[in-house]
């Protein structure tokens, strides 16, 4: 049987699952499971059965919540770091939703919650890809473009738990794809899984790319993966396609890095799957914007965790806060 | 006579003069003076000329080195923080220079550096325009744009104290104008004063503008100030320049506010003295590009402290750093 307060919980809140693990403070896994997410009512049964989840797993394990140190919970949404209060996450039905504090009451172990974004960033920085690195930015490109900026060590949160939300950017200031958030021309309807396709659509549509139709053809759909391979193989349409995303992807992480400093850029999401393809498209474009310096001293990596990194940053940050209110 | 160990010193050495503070632990300025910058002999003179300029004063006021709880320093270039070892300041003469271990082998105070920018916005946050907000940007329009950037109380310093170097964003990706940094087409050749008066003169020479010909025939030179005032009254050529600039301003401190959620964003430099003319022109543009909820929540400033900001932000670092390290 487990020590008293040793062991972290990582949680990760999905709009269809949700991943749970039990770790060791070294970060080693001793369970990691999966629960269907419970969107009924707002979302309000989510912390207990998080908690029947949790808590099964810890008798079956011979133990109970009192084997915890802490418990890190990521969702997708605006969350306030301090206090694990939930403005809005769409995707779960919470609105002005005290998450930890449920969550706490549930199962008497400190809660602390944070974006999932910010989260996985967190977990390839403990981890990862980012392992060891105090100064990293993190970039999913899956649906949208998230984003992760861990400064020194910790996630930087600013003033609303808003930091991070590169996909945001203004890639195109004038006449721009229409985004989710409202604006037009933004990073992610270029750059993301989405945007890729989106893109690589157009060229089939318009019969400028055979590649890319008969990939189309064959599958009934388009991956970024798709587009990524048939632009290695030399179809122009392709290519194009590549240039366009990691071109205003270049750009976008170079003027960032001019700002932040990263040792290191992860990419990671859906695209991240196309590996060196994509980063010998995206480093030209990177190298040309960054300032020489920032150039020169900058490494890429690819996500190494995939759907680990949530819970392991879920856990890192049980950890960290845990350490902290000692 | 001070008791020991309560007052903090102020030092910004710029590539002219060096500025020097002597204050309370609460900011209140006891002493302020300048003596000039000796470049000779690649600097070194600087920290001896520093500690007996600072060694007069406080014989002056009855007392001596002890009185000192901290000294902090800014300088123009890239300094690693922890060490205070300065990589390289060009307009000083330093190169790979121990400043920080210099000044206090000749002062017996413990001896904090850092860039001058960041120093700017540290004293704007603690005295000026950003004061309390613990998520900040400074940026400074002057010959180029300079930038810092506080994050939870703290200067962002990135992987090499390079963070803050906003004013290199790349705002024209193709064919924009030369820039000191090697690149083409960075924020600073548009939107500083240096880059303001460019594109002024240019509708000068290109006939224009008849308010921005009639400024520049009467002074013999134009001034951002200048421009700013003749767009007031309705010269079409000025207000293109200033819509040029406040626009490619607006869009980069919108994507980077995406980036970093901060407070308040300070507008520093000379040519915020156009004040809320400024603001006016640059806010809608901001407001395009940023997200809806971070142009609602974050508010513009201008900056307030003059050339005291980067003494009273060294100062506020001294004393950040030394309650740190006791």
């Amino acid at each position: 049987m487990n020590s008293r307060h040793t062991w972290l919980a990582g949680v990760d809140v999905g709009g269809t699952t949700i991943k749970l693990a039990i770790l060791t403070e070294e970060g080693t896994f001793i369970e990691k499971w999966e629960i269907p997410t419970n969107t009924a009512d707002s979302g309000h049964h989510i912390p207990s059965e998080i908690a029947a989840a949790l808590r099964l797993k810890l008798n079956a394990l011979d133990t109970d919540f009192h084997a915890l140190k802490g418990i890190g919970v990521g969702a997708p949404g605006f969350i306030e770091a301090e206090t694990g209060f939930v403005y809005q996450a769409v995707n779960i039905g919470w609105q002005n939703y005290p998450l930890s504090e449920r969550l706490e009451k549930e199962t008497g172990v400190p809660v602390f919650a944070n974006n999932d974004a910010n989260l996985a960033a967190a977990g390839e920085m403990w981890k990862g890809a980012g392992e060891g690195a105090p100064n990293m930015l993190a970039v999913t490109l899956g649906t949208g473009v998230g984003g992760g900026i861990i400064a020194e060590g910790r996630i930087l949160q600013g003033a609303y738990g808003m930091a991070g939300e590169i996909g945001h950017i203004t890639s195109v200031p004038e006449g721009g794809a229409p985004c989710n958030c409202g604006k037009t021309g933004c990073l992610e309807t270029i750059s993301s899984a989405t945007g890729i396709v989106r893109l690589a659509m157009e060229k089939v549509h318009r019969g400028e790319s055979a590649g890319l139709k008969e990939a189309f053809d064959r599958a009934g759909s388009l991956s970024s993966k798709d587009v990524f391979e048939v632009a290695a193989v030399g179809d122009q349409g392709a290519e194009a396609v590549v240039e366009e995303a990691m071109f205003h992807l270049g750009l976008a992480i170079g003027n960032l890095a001019n700002s932040l400093n990263p040792n290191v850029i992860v990419i990671g999401g859906g695209v991240s799957r196309a590996g060196d393809r994509l980063l010998r498209a995206l480093r030209p474009h990177f190298d040309r914007y960054a300032l020489p310096k920032i150039s020169a001293e900058t490494t890429f990596e690819i996500a190494r965790l995939g759907n680990d990194a949530g819970v392991l940053g879920a856990a890192w940050l049980a950890r960290q806060q845990g350490n902290r209110s000692e």
